[in-house]
């Protein structure tokens, strides 16, 4: 009997990127998935491992930076040893994904691989179960299946999926055909794609047969997908490592945005599931914000063991220390208290985190980075 | 030959209150007046000290809470022993000041006294100088003489002092009489005395006679200042123990201006000599910032130790820890970061501070208080 399309699914997590908009919390060797943002008492990470699970048991990969190897095992004692795929240095998405599509489909040509960064909030677990079941019914008829996140506002600051006519896939009742990919937009558009109602956000996550992954790279980028197959072939015997050395640090970087899913919605093989899900990508503190705030703007919200004395304030307070914190009559305030620095800004001015950050990098301060 | 007025003349300096407005740099048991807040690397009470030397050589005392001793002596190391009067507690200005006034004329019957605030920020030592130079030589008439601030702005934060005429004493060309004192006014009051040029701000400094000072006391409070002849007649001795124990728990609290100065102007007794220096009394973080923004107001000043990282910022970061603080886009804030507590707040809610420490007392947090 053929395997179902749920039991040839195989999640991966890319875990890469510092998150510096989320400094002094997010640091090189503690990046923000390592931390709990939501006030859920598990890390962004460990979120995205529990809400796999119930889809895809252990069959779940990490891909991530080889310093946070002992960080990501110690949050996810269920990983199994040999799905922890560690990247010598980082090279872009495209050879992340592709890295954990080549290994997968190595020892199981068949694999279906669905993609969730590890840095993503989302709170409603079962209509996150339901839409990735039905973009593992629509993977398994050979496309590359998006997740589209229903925007609530007019936002700059994602690219979107524009979505085309209903397709007829058994199980798959909200599936549409891709148009395109549409680069984040500017004021007036992303307004027109919000009224429209065709336009989701992308949320980087997909659902694919591995092996469509690794044919578009192969028309796209041949020499990467070269290299990403030699490493991959060698990944599960004594030779890893000399081909990590050999391969590795020359590998183009590239989005897989345009390595593969723009390829890929130009042919006609993109699908995308509008979530039905409540979805943050908590990029930088105004997100840790809005996510903490639970419909209660005037709060402030507290992470962590400070003992917070607030009159007339909202925000929220990220406190590393147990010291007694008093704010007073500071509206959407941002406080990150560290043992080493400090950080005290607004929502509004959330995104300048990372030009601190570069400024600190600049300046000689990397031991606070 | 007889004493000039300026031989006579001894500084006394009441350093009493908490300054609960400047919590967390200021606690009980570190007193905003033994804090470096102008940036000078002086603390207040050294500033005080070092402004009254050239007037009064090693003649200065101190009235202080006698949990301040050892902190008081650290800093002033030319202070006599015999000049610090430690208060078993604190029994309000008429009970520190009457103190002072009866040791000193018991041990030098004409002395004539100066009591200067211990947290008040003058910069001008000169100006300073000149201003009580003529203050002793009206004082040596017989009368008290009070230093009147010209007012820069309608302040409602403080007293006023209503000046007559002028007066003619040799050595003191700016004296005025004093018609009466004015308590704290209203908006429009606080106009109106700014239009006239007749009203100047109360500092609470004064030189007079220590003779005048317990006169007017026996007539307005006679029990008050009984006792605390009995103590400052055994002060010398090896009964002051005795003495305290048995009349300063129950002396009077009542302030000096309702004791002595408001009764002493209804008998046309008072002076004014209008200051030449700029004054601060330090009174809050706001006052602070004042102080410290040497005319650029979108700067951020730090006093300590801190690192800072500003951007888009203005106020003052009080910094006790050596860490990194990066402020974005925040104006007129007010950071106090110290070991244990961490306050944050604005110039304009600089007042506030008092009720977070009032809040900390009821709640259990005495520990940072």
């Amino acid at each position: 009997m053929p395997k179902t399309p749920n039991e040839r699914f195989h999640a991966v997590i890319p875990a890469g990127g510092v998150g510096s908009r989320l400094w002094p919390l997010s640091r090189a060797a503690a990046p923000k998935f390592l931390h709990d943002l939501t006030g859920s008492g598990r890390t962004l990470l460990q979120g995205t491992w529990d809400r796999l699970v119930p889809l895809a048991g252990d069959r779940i990969a990490v891909v991530a930076g080889a310093a946070h190897e002992s960080g990501i095992r110690e949050q996810l004692e269920a990983l199994l040893p040999a799905n922890l795929f560690l990247e010598q240095s980082p090279r872009d998405s495209t050879a992340a994904i592709a890295l954990a599509a080549a290994i997968l489909s190595k020892r199981e040509p068949d694999v279906i691989i669905g993609s969730f960064a590890a840095d993503h909030a989302i709170a409603d677990e079962q209509a996150f179960a339901r839409t990735i079941r039905e973009a593992i019914e629509v993977a398994a008829t050979g496309r590359l299946v998006t997740i589209g996140i229903q925007p609530t506002f007019a936002a700059t600051s994602f690219g979107y999926v524009h979505a085309g006519a209903a397709l007829e896939v058994a199980g798959a009742p909200n599936a549409r055909q891709v148009k395109d990919f549409v680069e984040k937009p500017n004021k007036a558009l992303a307004q027109e794609f919000f009224e429209s109602g065709n336009f989701l956000w992308n949320a980087g996550m997909f659902v694919a047969p591995a092996s469509l992954i690794l044919e578009q790279l192969s028309k796209s980028e041949p020499e990467l997908h070269d290299r990403i197959l030699e490493i991959a072939d060698a990944w599960d015997t004594p030779k890893r490592a000399e081909l990590v050395s050999k391969f590795w640090p020359q590998l183009k970087k590239i989005a897989f945005d345009y390595s593969v899913a723009e390829p890929a919605a130009a042919e006609g093989l993109v699908a995308v599931i509008p979530a039905e899900f409540e979805w943050h990508d908590v990029g930088d503190f105004a997100g840790v914000a809005e996510l903490l705030s639970g419909g209660r703007p005037d709060n402030l919200a507290v992470i962590g063991d400070a003992q917070l004395l607030a009159e007339d304030s909202s925000g929220i307070l990220v406190g590393q220390s147990k010291r007694l914190i008093a704010v007073v009559g500071l509206k959407d305030i941002i406080i990150v208290d560290t043992p080493d620095a400090l950080l005290i800004t607004t929502k509004e001015h959330a995104q300048s985190v990372k030009n601190i950050v570069e400024t600190l990098k600049n300046s000689g301060h990397g031991d606070v980075l």
